[in-house]
This record gives C-alpha cells, structure tokens and sequence, in this order.
C-alpha cells in the first residue's frame, strides 16, 4: 500500500476531525447543513448543467432533471436524518428481579467515520462527487473525501467549489468535505483514517477496489455499485396481446441516455421461437445514433458489439452501424434460450445501447437459464393478470434487488422504499443499497449504553426521547406520544423524487 | 478452492432446496420450528449439560446456565421473527401526478440462503452448533450447515441429532440443519450454494475463513466475531472511593468462565502510579487454577503469560503459578500507561484467567493509550457522578460496540436491545452483532417489488398488511391499528434472557 502525499495525510488529519465535528451535530443542524447544499447547488443550476453537458455530452434536459434529482436527494436525506429511524435506537430497561438480573442497556447506531467516494460516469451529478454516496455519508455524519470520475473534471472542480462555499457560509469545517487528487484515490482507501468506501461503475473496476479495503490491516466496507443486464422476461399472453408495445418499450428503455443506465434492460426474453431479426430491426430503424459518456465507454461498446457480432447464434437486427468516435448507434441482437444456455456471455452487460432478445419455448427453459445468471440490479416481468407468474416472481426475487411487473426498469424513484442493488455483481454487498433512505445505513454501526445515567446518554436514548424519534422500548416499536396515534395520520412521503423510464433522470 | 465430497455436494444440493424451504414458511411457522427445537432441547437438557461438561470441563452451573440461555435464545428468534420489524417492509405508493410520475413500489427483506456456521469454543452451546448463530440464520429463513468445534464432538453429535429429531417430528426437511464433516468445512464455505457464513473465535481463524468468503467467485458475507480485551477505566473519584471494590470487581470478572469470555476484561486503566504489584497480589490469593477449555488454548494460555512476564517493565502481581494439563491460575499483571505506549503488544489478548492493571497519570494519557488500541467488543469506565467522563465516554464509543458504566463487561442481555460487536478485529463488520435481535439482520437481503398487484406480493407488502407488522408507508413509520395507540401499551421484551457479571452464563 502506497502512503499518501504530505499535503493530503494533513488533509486527512482534518478530515478525521471534521468528520468527528459532523458526528456531534444535531439531527436538526446537520439536516439544515444538507439543505442548505442543496440551496447552493440550486443557485448554480444553469452552470452545473452546461459544464456537466460539456463533459458528458448527454443532453441538457436530461443533465436538468437530473440536477433537480440531485438537489432532491440531498433534501430527501435531510429528511431522513430528522426521522430519526436510521438510528435504529432501542432501550432495554432494567429487570433487577429478572434471574439473572438484566442492567438498564441501550443500543442507537453513530458514524462509521470518513468515507470515500467514487464518482461514477453516468449521472455526474446524482452518482457524482455531491450524490447519493456523498449525501448519505454526510447524513449519518461522515466526512467526505471525494474522487471525481476523469469524464468530468471541470464539473467535479465546479461543485466541489461549490460546497465548499456553502460549507465556509455555514461555518462547517471545510474538511467535511474535499475532492481528492485522483492520482491519491488509491493510498487514500487504503489509508488508515478511512473507515469506507463506495464506488459506482464497472465490475472490474469495483471488484479491484473492494479488494483493497479488505486487504487492509483494518479491513473497511466498500459498497461497490456494478454490472447489471437486467433481464426482462415476457410470458405467453403478454407476448400475444402486447408485443408491438412491448418491444416499442424495450426500445425506448434501452436508449434512455443512450442505454448507459446500470439498469437499462440489456436482455429480453421472449417466448417466440420464431421471432425475426427483421421484425426486430423494425423498431430500431427510427432510432439515431447518441453520444457515449467517454472514449473508453465507446470502445468498450464497440469492442461489445463487435464480440456479439461474431457470436454463433447471435444475429444483430438489422445492419450494424459502426460509429465512429463517442457515437454509438442502438443495436437489437436476437438469439435462442439453447444458445444462451451453452455460451452466458452474450448475456454479459454491454454497457450502452445494445439489448439481447432470447426467444425461449418454455417456461421451464427460461426459468433454467434465468437460475444461470449472475445477480442482477433489476428484473421485470410483462405478464396478464391470468397467468400464473408465482414461480417466475420467485426467481427473479432470488436474482435480483427490484423486480418490475408490467414496467420498465429505467427510473429509480430516490424514496423511502427504493432498493438500488442486488447479489453480486449488480453490488458488492447484497445487503445494502444506493438509493433513497436505505443508502445512509451503509455508513454507521451500532453502540450499546449499557447502566448509563441518563443525562450521560447520547440524546437518541435519553428516556424523554428528546428528538421525538420512534425508537423500540422493550420490545416494542414506539412512536413518538402524540394526542393521536400517528398511524392514523400518515405523512406524505417527503421529497420522495422519483424518475421514470422515459424522464430525463432515468437510471 | 477444493470441492466437497460427493457425498456433501448431494447433501448440499438438499440443503438449497431446505433453505427454499424455510424461505416459504410463514413467520408463525418459522417461529414454532425454533420454539419446538427449544422444547426438545429443554427435554435432553441434563444429557446436554453432562456431556458439555466432559468435553468443555466447564462448571456443571455455568453449563445449565447456559443451556437455558441456549433455549431462551431460539425463543427469543421465535418472537422476533414473529413481530416482524426484521424484514423492514416499506411501502411507497404510487404517485401519477408527481413529474416524473412515481410507481407504487414497497420493499421488504428476504432470507439470503444456506448459511455456513462455525461454532465457537468456550460457548459449547449459546454459541454451538445450535447457538445464536444458527438460531437466528434459520429465523431470517436460511437453512444452516454447521461445523461443530473440535473441542466437543460428542457434544456436537449430541446436538444435531436432537435438531434432527426435532425436524423429523415437525416434518422439516432434514436439509434444514446439518453437522458438517469438519475437514470438509472450508471446501463448503467455498462452495457457490453458500450465501453467508458466521464464526466466533480467534483473529487469525476469523480472518483466514473471511477471506475464503471474499476470494470467492461470488464473495459472500462473513461474519467473524473474534477477539477483544475489554479495557475498563477507572477514574480518579471513583479510585479514591472504589479501589477495593473495583479490583475485587476485577478479578470476579476477569475468572468467570476462567476468563474464557470474549468479553472478559483484560486490561484495567488505574490512576495511581504507586500501585503495587504485592496489593494486587492480594486480590488474586484466594483464587484456585481452573480448567481450560482445551489442551490448545492452555498452551496458548501458558505462552501468552510467558511472554508477559518477560516483557521489560510488565510485572507480575505476586508468584507466578505455572499450572500443568488444561489447568490456569488467575493472574494479574502490573505496568504504566508509558510502557503500553511504547509495547502494545502488551494489552494483546490472553485468553484465559489474565488481566493487566495499567497504572496511568493523567486523563490525557489513557485517552493516548485508548486512542491507540484496536475495536473493541465492550469499553467500561468507573466513575463518580460529579466526574465529567463525557471525553473518555466518545473516545471508548468510537473504539467499542458496547461502553459500559461502573458495570463490568462479562454478561451479555440476549434482548432486543444488545450489540455484541465492534470495530475490527472485535468483528470483522463492525455493522451487525451476533447476540439478540440484531443478529438477524446478517442473514438477509432487501428486495423492492415494483407496480406489483396486490396478490402477487410477498404478504409483509399486501396493503391489508395480513402479518400484522410494523411498516413504513410513505415514509412513516407505522403500527398495526388498534382501538387505542400501540405506544401506550408496552408489551413487555419477551425472553429477554439475560446473563450478567458473576452469572453461570456470562460471557
């Protein structure tokens, strides 16, 4: 493991610092500290955007949702460490009768400590260095150091400044938060004052970095968002009454931001032995060729498409079109469950706008080679209220971390209920996610208070609860006391920000 | 990575299906498999203990307390399961007004499949083949292989025929619990049909194993719980009022198990440079050599007090009784806070009938000395309530998964409430903790089902919500409805067995 420079072990000496000043502020104060970001970032909207489009070449509109996803995100945690449930707090209190006799003990869950971020290419602002990862972190009270992705360097310097303006007016210690040399990312992961680390981007990429952190002498988490193919599976009736629909909808899926979501629907199968290239190639004729995020992204696609192409089995639909440069023009490939069967790598993700259409002729076929995937992000499922789709939910259930009935995978609302990962590689770790409110668990650990007076407890486990959390007593989940049980009045689902297949932030 | 035997492949094949199987089951159903294994239990209960005692040489007492903890914490599984927080079900419903429209979409966990478990030495039952770690795998629904310790197994033969009766009489697949062949327990943990494996033990096997897990082809969690000396800190008041009673307090606890804890104190923080070697002898006078509970750790118990002893500047209190066979006299060790600096080695865990009282100067030293130490599974501080300990409380929390005040670490509430882990190497994640409810939580994964009709859905997620959970629906935590508020009616925390300090069961 290489040291890092003497610039940045003083740099992570302040971070250790900041990151312990993060850890002591109030639910209230670091919730306004979030929101006042998102202020900030707002602010610079317009300048955000056209630098993002600048690097990335994806579309202003699309860059425009998504800056309006990232702001929402970073409103959505605020709200969420206000809630108080990521605390997980529970009293235990004292059975002094009990045999043996039980002390007064008390478990909440505080900060694991700095975290780093890597950003990811494909959404620079929401996967950015100010994203989920980040937002998150700093939610449950961590210090960020950040290392923005090489598709966008001006952008990561833009917002980078950007919080860091908006640290400074708030008083907060600007190592809450810094952008890392990248040449450093490596030693800094590697460094002892970091406590995890989380990435978004390629299996190769992820595993080498997970590698890392667990071979440290302190090994760490690193939560590692990767390669999905997102199979679509369509059943008898389905195919019979929507199949135009359908294959229009995997187009349009397959081409939000040019196919380069990590859920995008790489794979569809479909129950039609006799499905033609030419019917397929119908539906991708109107389609034009769209900008790739990076050169390495567009040779990666090309070398994709080129492999497929000299698949046995493996027809493309329609004349392949090679572009040249970050162009990539959308491709359908069609093949049979048997050839997928004997060769699993025409499955394998291409990451852009290419989709493998598998016809299948049973149901036992497709759950067969469904069983043979790799874990997966997503999975959806076209089918009519008559059939029986139990086992087939099942599966997938087993496969994936979403799984999709009659829609399109494509759009990852940021919400209380969102599960953004899924069995190795879509993560590193099955059982954590990026997205929404579950992201922030990735980032603390839990203590147990065991015989402590009161007003030595931290203010999540005071008997009082003066944060007005729900919190387990005994046993028991408990809301906070009101003249009316909470239950009756459900609260809207703040900031609950949702993208769709077809938005502009689809994922 | 070596395959398994045939006759294991076939026997693995069996336990996938099992764990299927256990996945299916009902919270009720699944809740009375554990509580039906606990009755059984219970009834072999003296047969259990006499055994236990043959191989382990622990106390007959300890081993029936340990026996009712055993059962006490299948039952507690049994509620746990039953009140259903564990699977975080979470619902978002559908907003098509919202730009972009949102999904109705609703998450909630699922078991993540066949568990390797390995059991633990010195809890020849609470942590055995039968013992929290396997208790709370089958409650998130994993069948569980288990491989019992070298040290009992007659013991362990004993156990998983009892399970297997167990089974066969509640028409259980077998596959749900098997004894693993020992030589052949790396290969299986190796072994792609394994999803997770549970470990209580030393470092170094801890992480060897772990590494198996993470050098997979598909890495799978594995949680090691491994080792910890338990630092307890005197401060200046309560050593003026306390000195006799805390180092009685000391060598109670330092002997329970003959010290064979994972929580046994063995290093305790004084403010008193001038304290003696020849006190200190005093309080371990009456003290008598106890068995080990293998040849193997007695060897390693007799060098660990080698080596102290002739470490410069670590003194032991009174003559040193080197005792042959599986036998060890309790021993305390005395030093300053400057030669721990300097030799950390010497605050290394001896596990066995050994602590070292360190004797400080000034609180701005044993905050150096604790800041240097490793993670911890507890902390405990002795101190006066005029006393501002809250410094010495942050530094100890950041170290350790349990802090403790005027208590002593040994004895562990199986309850909703504990956290029996900490940051490395006390645990390998320092995010989930092997005792009580929590323990759960490693043996499961989120799935978020999207734009489902309601009788597709897994029943935590149906609208009607049938198991009568707690959820969260649109972002706010919500209890079943009852005429009046759940949070003014207390259940109380059943089986919330507990075992402290001085107590057969302590730990």
């Amino acid at each position: 493991m290489t040291g890092v420079s003497s610039a940045t072990d003083a740099r992570l000496h302040e971070v250790v610092t900041a990151s312990r000043w993060l850890a002591a502020t109030s639910l209230a104060e670091r919730a306004t500290i979030l929101r006042e970001i998102a202020v900030d970032l707002d602010e610079r909207a317009a300048e955000i955007v056209a630098v993002a489009a600048e690097e990335s070449l994806l579309p202003i509109d699309r860059l425009r949702g998504e800056q309006t996803r990232t702001v929402n995100q970073l409103r959505l945690y605020a709200d969420v460490i206000e809630e108080g449930s990521w605390l997980d707090a529970s009293i235990t209190h004292a059975k002094p009768d009990a045999s043996p006799p039980v002390q007064d003990h008390r478990r909440a869950n505080v900060p694991l400590g700095p975290v780093i971020v890597f950003a990811a290419s494909n959404f620079p602002l929401a996967f950015g260095i100010v994203g989920t990862d980040t937002a998150s972190a700093l939610a449950a009270g961590c210090a960020v150091v950040a290392k923005g992705h090489p598709g966008h360097p001006r952008l990561a310097v833009l917002l980078a400044g950007i919080v860091q303006a908006s640290l400074a007016r708030q008083r907060v210690p600007d190592a809450a938060f810094t952008l890392l040399d990248a040449d450093e990312a490596v030693a800094v992961l590697g460094d002892a004052r970091i406590t995890a680390g989380s990435f978004t981007g390629s299996i190769g990429g992820g595993t080498a970095l997970k590698r890392i952190a667990e071979s440290r002498e302190v090994p760490i988490p690193f939560y590692a968002e990767m390669g999905s193919v997102n199979p679509v599976i369509v059943t008898a009736a389905a195919w019979r009454n929507r199949r135009t629909e359908i294959l229009s909808g995997l187009v349009d899926s397959m081409t939000v931001s040019n196919g380069q979501l990590c859920t995008s629907p790489g794979v569809l199968f479909v129950p039609d032995v006799a499905l033609s290239p030419e019917e397929l190639a119908g539906f991708t004729r109107d389609t034009s060729a769209g900008s790739l995020l990076t050169d390495s992204i567009a040779d990666g696609f090309r070398a994709g498409v080129c492999g497929l192409s000299e698949t046995a089995g493996v027809e493309a639909a329609g004349a392949l079109v090679v572009v040249e440069g970050r162009s990539a023009q959308p491709v359908l490939w069609v093949t049979d469950a048997s050839i997928v069967e004997a060769s699993p790598d025409a499955l394998e993700e291409r990451f852009g706008p290419s989709s493998v259409v598998v016809r299948y002729d049973s149901q036992s076929q497709v759950l067969r080679v469904l069983a043979g995937m790799d874990g997966q992000l997503t999975a959806s499922i076209f089918a009519e209220p008559e059939e029986e789709i139990g086992p087939l939910v099942q599966v997938l259930a087993s496969k994936a971390g979403r799984v999709l009935l009659n829609a399109w995978p494509t759009g990852v609302a940021v919400s209380w209920s969102m599960h953004h990962g899924g069995p190795w590689p879509a993560s590193s770790s099955a059982q954590f996610g990026s997205v929404g409110a579950e992201a922030i668990d990735r980032f603390t650990r839990a203590v147990t208070y065991q015989n402590f007076a009161d007003d030595l407890l931290p203010l999540p486990l005071r008997e009082d609860n003066p944060l007005r959390i729900p919190r387990r007593i005994d046993g028991v989940v408990t809301l906070v006391e009101e003249p009316v049980c909470r239950s009756t009045m459900p609260r809207s689902e703040t900031s609950g920000f949702a993208s769709e297949m077809g938005s502009p932030l689809s994922r």
